[in-house]
């Protein structure tokens, strides 16, 4: 920290390494292993001619068409540089010094950076022995809730009710779901934001809409809680969006029938894979993410890590106690996880 | 705002207006009349085919674009979304409560923005007279300078001696040089980021470069400035930059000479634009901006918006009372400087 910096006690958050070379196959940043629309690549082309000007700061299109898609308002939508946009947004508007953020130990490991950037409190509630979530750790928080849902890196997926409970039992907190991962196999519950106005739900098109360079995300949530997010968009960024992103985005949106074959071959790969490994001897959670996560009882997730690695294959691994031995690998095409397999196999064979 | 909402006295920046329809000449927002770079706009279509992976979070090659551009090395450079996102890092990291930021009473409109958003006090200096910055004002200030050079939105610039007296001035502060418009005649100070270890020079690809639709900015500044905010930046959105603008932004800085002919076209038509308004009666302070800042004796600044207005001319008109008889006009292409005048020709002749 140079001598002019007056913010002590960040602890910024390490993406997942975008390797430079040696690695063959990347499972390691739940990308999509398909490339986007070629729909939005054409509205991509066709807007870089107009680059001179502006983009909109309303980001209309893709605000009209998100509210077309989750059939809600525009003033329903916020839309964000990536979703951790829309994330520092809310842990700006919605927390404070005196009203801890709560999350659980183990989920998306930008929050509690989150809440050291703005002086925010935060509370980690273990998850149970199983990795899941137990709503009633969450009844009357004292701030902002956050839940990954389904969680990250597990891939469970908190039932409807439960998140509902959790709702409930936070009238006067908002409670955050973060659904980056919600559309492979997940539910979303963004038809609620009508019944609740303390529901506020983060979005993502770096997955299923195979979109994470574009860097596009969004809130979706009840009129006043979007107008809070926009406030502080507006004294922030607020041409947050670029015009490329915006034009790709709109038109992501309108290939709804690409998005869903891509998150159905994601799914079906997910299943083979989780069941392959299952067989193998991991512990595989049930995942409703475009991810699994992995443990074995016969070797460390980070040596399973670093021998993928030798292997050419990238795998995400967490140093944190509670879940260094698993590891978090992307779904990817069936040749993909073919080597993959393989190489665990190979893998498991050297520690018999 | 909301019963949920815990940021108070926000007061968001307005940007200027991106008309729908009905406007034939846009000179309010200081776009450049020139498309990017083909160079750039070959580059953005290529970079589209990979937008499933995420962007580079270094920004590597736009960092290490911007060191040969300014002969610094990639540690002095920051990438960010926009040159608000890198001005918005530097009030995080530079100011406090206990710091009030300090820039005159007429310069760009966001930096009180960040101030309230941060809870940082701040003091606005007069201008002198003449719409000129007095560095005497500067000297021993109590938290961060920051100075747009050339000014906006007056376009009129401060010597290098004024600059460097107002480094040398504040050891212990940082001093945020905003350079925004500085490619239009105005001198660079960012090679003096090795001689004063409190010098921050901030930077945008949206004015020179033809890019505001691609949001791309930068700070240059000594290794330990960058670092902190980088460190910022890795606690808010560590992939803030998109790929698409990553590859135009690179390309755009390898054809510097596209650039430098953009840049001499506007200065041409500036320095005409200027001498006739001048001719017609108005003041015009010396601008080495892409706009021209005017007033008339005999009409009020927002008559004249108005009147443009109709004509289908649109130009920005800031309602703070010190600068209500102005309007910022951002220079076009001739043909559109030509239409300007006349239709200013016309405006006159009403009010005799």
């Amino acid at each position: 920290m140079s001598r002019f910096c007056r913010r002590e006690g960040l602890e910024p958050y390490v993406p997942g390494e975008q390797p430079k070379g040696g690695i063959l196959i990347k499972l390691n940043t739940n990308e999509s292993p398909f490339p986007p629309s070629p729909k939005a690549l054409e509205a991509a082309s066709a807007a870089a001619g107009n680059l001179r000007l502006y983009s909109d700061p309303e980001c209309a299109s893709v605000r009209e068409g998100l509210a077309r898609t989750y059939s809600v308002s525009p003033e329903n939508v916020l839309v964000s540089n990536g979703s951790d946009e829309a994330l520092n947004f809310a842990f700006m508007a919605f927390c404070s010094a005196d009203a801890p953020a709560v999350f659980p130990d183990i989920t998306y490991g930008f929050y509690p950076v989150f809440c050291r950037l703005h002086s925010v409190q935060y509370r980690e509630i273990p998850l149970r022995e199983d990795l899941s979530i137990d709503p009633d750790d969450y009844i009357d928080a004292p701030g902002m809730v956050v839940i990954a849902n389904p969680n990250a890196p597990t891939g469970i997926e908190l039932p409807r009710d439960a998140i509902e409970k959790i709702i409930r039992g936070n009238r006067n907190n908002v409670v955050l779901i973060d659904e980056a991962y919600v559309d492979f196999g997940g539910r979303s519950c963004a038809d609620l934001i009508y019944e609740y106005d303390n529901l506020l739900v983060i979005g993502t098109f770096s997955k299923s809409r195979s979109l994470a360079g574009a860097r596009l995300g969004f809130a979706i949530g009840p009129a006043e809680l979007i107008a809070d997010l926009d406030r502080i968009r507006n004294s922030t960024n607020p041409y947050n969006v670029n015009s490329v992103t915006l034009a790709c985005g709109a038109a992501a949106l309108e290939d709804s029938s690409y998005m869903a074959e891509c998150c159905r071959t994601v799914i079906k790969n997910r299943e083979y894979t989780a069941s392959r490994l299952r067989d193998m001897g991991f512990f595989v959670p049930e995942s409703k993410a475009n991810f699994v996560f992995a443990s074995h009882p016969r070797i460390s997730g980070e040596e399973v890590y670093r021998k993928l690695r030798e292997r050419g294959i990238l795998v995400r691994h967490f140093s944190k106690e509670r879940i260094r031995d698993f590891n978090r690998i992307t779904i990817g095409t069936m040749e993909q996880m073919e080597k993959l397999i393989s190489a665990l196999n190979d893998i498991l064979e050297t520690v018999k």
